[in-house]
């Protein structure tokens, strides 16, 4: 069968996933969209599926019998409505991050869902695609013994002034918080966060950069870089040290130049490079998964429990202390992963 | 529009494009199947598309009117009279290597297509659709001025007996004749083999390794090693030395990993593992193509280049001599690439 | 001149800087030896110096009128007395680590010294003279901006049983302690330490691995993993992050190696290879000051401060807090680096 | 016991050698210098060794009974009659490359030397004493399997208008001609070379790139490229290939930085260098085997060989043919490599 499936939000993110579904995926065709701003969605429409419908109200949109399955490409403070929506429709949903804005808005997503009965929701934490962290999840689990520390480090080369200190936590660690869970199999217990000396690239209400500190119920202490001015590139890293060795998460691939005195490989400096395969990967699960009524992948409650380790981490941020992180027992629902 | 595809051999590359055209890439499916042997096409029919029609004879499935374009996979004898009727039926066709078994059967592919007046062929030559390979087009485009020489090895782990000197040119570095013309834009005037110390895990009728030395128009010098009883993987290198600097062609993607007293990649041993991606886009590329009703990539000129070069190589391998290699003028239809 | 050095202490270390002095270095030889066991001290005498005197007092070889400077190699608990006893007789004396068991006893050879009015005293902390760590600085001074955090690990393959927890700092640590602060032209503020998961591989008395961060002046936040029960082998790994780069203390030269489907380098194993070309420059360094009767390097300053920093980190094992670390005003002795 | 060094040719190199000995190295010390110019010898002996002696002739030089070892320092030219001196006062000479401008000189050197009975010359080939082709060889005799190809190439920045296409071999492919035959432990049975396109950079008298083709005894295929003009900086490469694996020659160690969009590792610019720890390490295996009365590493018969391969490839690069390259038998006193 072809997934008939409906948009809402046509920015950047959702333009780019009705190009995804159209034009290099099989198994799916956008066949509705909607936007806060109609003329945006007319636009698309205009520009890559003649055929699909717009809707003026995006409840509408989910609930209309043409679509099988939901994309949530909206402005955050939205996706808690629309994914409860498509919930209530029993239509699988894909909700790009944050699940919700707070951890209560996320947690009614999870119970909705568990009271349905079956995973309708994938979260859009696409790291889990990619295929360095694929590779370093299967060298985790067969490779290098029990994980012990994880080293890692999120680095952009600037962000404008609208990022604040705690967007470091809510849009950038945010990432980190959810992959490493996934690559550990594991869940935090505390988090400190400290303050090296401000680079001079940051602005007033940024303090950059910072040193995130987590604990897991394992034993395992996180140390995450998050450094957004880091002026050469966009860097991640990820190194993971267990108890017979210690595994890396590749560089992106680049070509080994010996020009001017340098051995030189190309960073990466736009983010929306270094995951953009991983893109179609998640949603070519997503597809799969809905053609058979369900859902897979990053669930909400890996949502759920990033929005609680997010409010942590920024309680740790504001106070300079040790924050306790407890969650709730994990639904049966979520247990298969 | 969904380009209706016609697949001619099922075996092993023909059911992995069946598949990649079914469930991986947009824009296509298939709708028919023929094999030497029908139950194999009929087993592909119903394994992966119950819809698909089986015909007896492969004329029959390029003559029909439920196939826009044909992907000829058969064995290698019979890809000339396949390809010539596709032509004939004024059909798109993707042609695995080689083109034809003979320089004389590629010109007459490439005769016919020019008579038609239209590109139609795209020749199975996938690392021009690696990433890695386009990567380093840019940058020997770009970075490192004119080249100048080529320092290529193409090494397997083993091969079965019945692989014997001269498929070190037909199977092995045909792929490395076609994709350095591509890297340099240049074409070869000479080439010469010298046969290195055999290795003792080579057998009684192959020669290994080899060193295959190809002189371009433009005065470029390539070495290529080729080496298929390695033993410690498979491993595809390619480095352009050019007036500025040096270029190599990137490692694939690994895991560092230090363990055992050891900083260590895995290497890859598969070489179906190499180029799996390259696939996925050069199909893609073939069906956005055949949409417009023409094809582009890899052409019959460049089938037809790569049998004349091959030959020479196999004189070379055969006389120990300096072989010149001299081509007819390039067709005004091949000028675009 | 030809320096004439007096050794005390002919273990392994005292041997190995004998040997140094006779058969590699220029500039210098050895003509007194003592130890604990005078035997000892006769077998070396015996073996690499024989026209070398054997002290049965060590303070006799210190006093001695053919001994113009002094190597103390003895156990740690001698340091202090045999260090001043050359300050008191206005001889260069390098001094391996630590240079007192107290940071009160350093603090005594730091008045003397001073007193004395001139710099006398070498600590032998060598990776100072380590040709990768030298590197590191030069890009740190150059390339990379006010640097903003260190990223550290001191890993060794195994420890034995009589290793126990606080020796991670006075052992271990006491490397990173003072090399991180030169590289820096820092001190530090605080100390902390957290525990992760204990390996399986390490035993009672110890808890492997450790996680050290320290803050400096400056406000640069460095972590140090240390973990001596690694088993992949010995690795010193230090990052530093700038306002405007990164850069990464190189591995040590290895050869590259492809085989058994692995691209692959040997990692060290023993500790005493990572090192080892820095003890001929630092002794080097240490004979070309002392023929102008005087010392250079790490000073008795730096022991001063190590020692006093190593009790902080180890009070910051046993309290689970941040503990602040200070130093008296420095000496203008020691202003110049 | 010291070994007393005279040096014939106080130029850069021969000053070099004399600070060495003097001031780096242990167990020998300068005490006689001479030069074509005097000038340049009393200019040495003021600023290193006051109290070494000048003398007008070299050949009084070698004769004096203050000198044990001589070091010929000198225009390439005068090396034969002084080395050939040096062995008729049954004295150690280390001598620069080359041995002798002709192989005919070489071989004058091997005879004398075979009739006086033990070694007593050591050619200045300094690469079987850098730490990375050590560990090439260690690798080469342990790991690889039966060498069967190597991929060599020597590139400088640029050179200047006086370096002609003959020097290619003579100044250049000399030091791998040397290296190659000690890592593999064979000889040269032919040489090919073949001129790429002629980069832009070069100058009227000197075909740059060349690719040098050698053959050994044992089969190994060996391409050397030199390219002296190659811009980017000076880069030795070297990779042998064996049956059972593949070995590279460490890069010189360098900071991993990141920094512009760029992970970059600097490249050596100066020769000087690229090998100047093993001229330390030359020296004194020279002044160890001088304290016995003899010589040891790279031989006259090493010289010799290296001359005569030279010659071929002269040829070769005149021709444009293979040259075969002939030895005569190996005398017993240069069987113990």
């Amino acid at each position: 069968m072809t997934v008939r499936i409906g948009v809402i939000g046509t920015g950047m993110i959702g333009r780019d996933h009705t190009r995804r579904i159209q034009q290099v995926l099989s198994g799916a065709r956008v066949v509705a969209l909607s936007d806060y701003d109609p003329a945006a969605a007319r636009a698309v429409q205009a520009g890559l599926v003649p055929e699909a419908q717009v809707f003026e109200r995006s409840e509408d949109l989910v609930a209309s019998d043409q679509v099988d399955a939901v994309l949530v490409c909206s402005t955050g403070a939205t996706h808690e409505p629309y994914v409860l929506a498509a919930i209530a429709a029993g239509k699988p949903v894909f909700c790009e991050k944050p699940l919700a804005t707070t951890a209560a808005g996320a947690d009614r997503i999870v119970r909705a869902e568990v009271d349905f009965g079956k995973r309708l929701v994938q979260v859009g934490f696409m790291r889990r695609y990619d295929a360095g962290y694929r590779m370093l999840k299967q060298v985790v689990d067969t490779e290098i013994g029990a994980p012990l520390m994880v080293h890692a480090a999120h680095r952009n080369q600037s962000v404008p002034e609208s990022y604040a200190t705690p967007m470091a936590i809510h849009d950038t660690l945010i990432h980190e918080i959810d992959v490493l869970r996934w690559l550990l199999d594991d869940d935090y217990v505390s988090a400190q966060v400290v303050f090296p000396r401000r680079t001079r690239h940051s602005h007033a209400g940024l303090a950059d950069p910072q040193l995130v500190l987590l604990e897991t119920k394992k034993g395992v202490r996180i140390d995450v870089e998050i450094f957004v001015n880091c002026r050469y590139g966009y860097d991640i890293q990820c190194q993971i040290v267990g108890e017979e060795g210690l595994a890396n998460l590749p560089e992106p691939m680049a070509i080994t130049l010996r020009k001017d005195a340098r051995l030189q490989n190309a960073l990466l400096v736009d983010w929306k490079e270094r995951f953009i395969d991983s893109y179609d990967v998640e949603l070519a699960d997503f597809i799969a998964a809905a053609a058979r009524g369900t859902a897979v992948g990053p669930s909400s409650w890996d949502g759920y429990v990033a929005a609680i380790t997010s409010d942590a981490c920024v309680e740790a941020q504001e106070s300079g202390k040790i924050v306790p992180i407890s969650l709730p027992k994990r639904p049966a629902l979520y247990d298969q992963g």
